[in-house]
């Protein structure tokens, strides 16, 4: 069983790698930069961080980020490095491991890049920390999908609408068989779109149509904000009948998260905006599958994941290393699956390489303009895409499918002519 | 008056840099990459960004980032943007703000840079947020400092001294004299050190001084975690007669830190550990002018700010422009200063620099090597950083003072030797 904390990194460096790997370690832990008189040899068997493995990978001729010291006219050295850190020093708190795996690390003047790659944990976390409530089965039993993926879509325009306009978009798509809509990122509780009055018009929609249809859909309210805020939309969401809660990750940071996780009844949906600010250097900052488990243990079910061809700069290769880290077990006995959420730009042409790269359907797959932009009507824009994902599940050629299926057939013209 | 919220933004593109703005505006607004049906012009006249300012600056031959699109041959633009929004949308929300200023933008396609420069808002957001409620004054009075800077140091080693050893080496600081010591950012509230057995310790001996001499020494002491664990060991803290509190803001993010800040009776000394890994490429992420503004505004009364000569990688310009920052009024009628702390590699050879570059001594100026490293003892150390500053102030050569005051020659020896 794994007894102390272990993080990966990509590292840069023009010195020896061994030498920058312990400069790292003696920085997150008891040393500094100078001899200190009470780092006693017992105290660093206690209490310093260790070099567990280095990795060369390669060398590069000019420095990824600028302002790092060394060089020596033999290029820069890519590592990958593992250290370790004692349980006891921090104790199981999420908090407190941010700021040892990623804390005064980035701007070490040794390093020319340092990326944090992946992070092990002590099981007493598990015990520690919630974990996501409803994940994949919660998702499924609330929804009612128990088959293919959660299919879904983004109130739009992102703001601008009010609580009754939002509600009336709501009725069109919970009409046309939608499973699952959420908020905009930037949609929370201005005044333009009070809160209290999106959820109250909003779940008299859905409300209405489950009583006639038995179908529920899944809105998820932004309630992004301060503890007590949270707190106090999250109890108005379940009291009105509602069933998730959406979050802003970035906006409210892990002691903000939690402060709302711990309270929660209803499942959270993650959103990652401002992830690229962490991510889009490849030499700094975070990658997904570490910085996605700090918000799967503390309780993220649905983890945004981008989405292939998508309209930002992620490559498919990234976006699939993403959404597969979040359906790997973190634990055996507690595995923390958060869903992963597919959006940017998702039409019916990416599910079967979706399908391929991720081995499941386990997952909410929203489109905005592939829904809304359907030339028969929104109904026909979410019938395609189940259908595009049942060819993916099939392995059947869309095209086949769509020979019977003419709202598939449109939905791919419409997609390739685009 | 202000009445929209504005943010500064560094971008470089390859396409019109009007273009690009108005691609940024419409991301984090209520446009999309598709055209909308409901966006009218009467929805985009009430709740669109609107880009107010675009200055090209110059052009690079190269991308900065990776994943960029557009590129024509001619070379990436750079340019200084400024886009504004309704007040309407979100409201005085800090979260929501970071939401709205730093989301979904840093990985826009036609961006090979995007960093947030900085944001000026409505003053509304005066009324809602509490902003510092101690600062420079409140600091001052509490730990007697009436002029010249606040003379401090850290908890060294970073962790490994359990809660006695803890006290002990803060016995020999606050016998020598010293104003202000704060925990490790990476010690908080491990078995190996836990967070009340330290605070009582620590505190004893604190106490006791002061019950002789009348001098309480501020000790920072690193409360992150989560909220209920944070206000429980602010109280204590609180009730064992201490007089500051420490936070690691990376750690608990904005909506943790006002858990804590709208409960705090304590000066909240801001810890900015993973600063590296939002601003460490000069293209991407935030400023520090941006970024603090969040967190003064939250309550933050100290905030670190590096020092010049340092032994990370920030030049000291950047240095400087970030403690300048600090001092810099948000309002005239809520200026939500935040006391700026020198730290990493301060010995006595920086406070003339320190002082012409900021112009006042209204700062935390903290020492590690420089205090316990010094060749008569702990005390010569801090009276010899008192002396510095002192000269500094009187712009008086450090030398000529050093002819009076023997521990600052052994100091400034000590320092020009490393």
């Amino acid at each position: 069983m794994q007894q102390r904390i272990e993080a990966d990194y990509l590292i840069e460096t023009a010195i020896d790698v061994r030498k920058a790997a312990e400069i790292m370690a003696g920085e997150q832990s008891s040393g500094t930069f100078i001899a200190l008189p009470l780092e006693t040899p017992d105290l660093i068997e206690r209490s310093a961080a260790r070099v567990e493995h280095v990795e060369e990978i390669d060398t590069v001729a000019a420095p990824s980020l600028p302002g790092a010291t060394g060089d020596q006219g033999k290029g820069w050295q890519r590592a990958k490095v593992t250290l370790s850190w004692p349980f006891e020093t921090l104790g199981a708190s999420l908090p407190n491991l941010v700021s040892t795996v990623a804390g005064n690390l980035y701007e070490l003047r040794p390093f020319s890049g340092l990326r944090l790659l992946d992070i092990r944990l002590p099981e007493a976390f598990a015990t520690a920390y919630p974990g996501p409530r409803f994940g994949v089965a919660g998702t499924r039993a609330l929804t009612g999908v128990q088959e293919g993926p959660v299919i879904g879509t983004i109130v739009k325009p992102s703001v601008g609408l009010n609580a009754e306009g939002t509600a009336e978009l709501v009725a069109t798509l919970a009409g046309a068989g939608i499973d699952f809509v959420k908020d905009d990122e930037l949609q929370s509780d201005g005044s333009a779109c009070p809160f209290a009055d999106r959820a109250s018009a909003v779940m008299r929609v859905i409300n209405e149509l489950a009583d006639r249809t038995g179908k529920k859909v899944m809105f998820a309210f932004n309630l992004t904000g301060e503890i007590d805020e949270m707190r106090r939309r999250h109890d108005l969401v379940r009291d009105l009948g509602g069933t998730c809660v959406m979050v802003n990750l970035n906006s409210v940071g892990v002691s903000g998260f939690l402060g709302l996780s711990r309270h929660s009844e209803l499942p959270i949906h993650a959103h990652r905006n401002g992830w690229g600010y962490l991510s889009r250097h490849p030499a700094l900052g975070w990658s997904y599958t570490a910085w996605s488990k700090i918000w799967r243990l503390a309780g993220a079910d649905h983890m945004h994941v981008n989405g292939l061809a998508n309209k930002f700069c992620e490559d498919d290769a990234s976006v699939l290393a993403s959404a597969t880290a979040q359906l790997t077990p973190i634990w055996k006995a507690k595995p923390c699956i958060a869903m992963p959420v597919f959006s940017s730009g998702q039409t019916v042409l990416q599910p079967p390489e979706t399908y391929r790269g991720l081995g499941t359907t386990d997952l909410i797959y929203a489109a905005g303009g592939g829904i809304m932009g359907h030339p028969d009507g929104v109904a026909a824009g979410v019938e395609s895409l189940r259908e595009a994902w049942a060819a993916a599940v099939a392995g059947e050629d869309p095209d086949d499918r769509a020979t019977r299926h003419p709202h598939l057939a449109r939905a791919l013209a419409q997609a390739r002519g685009r």
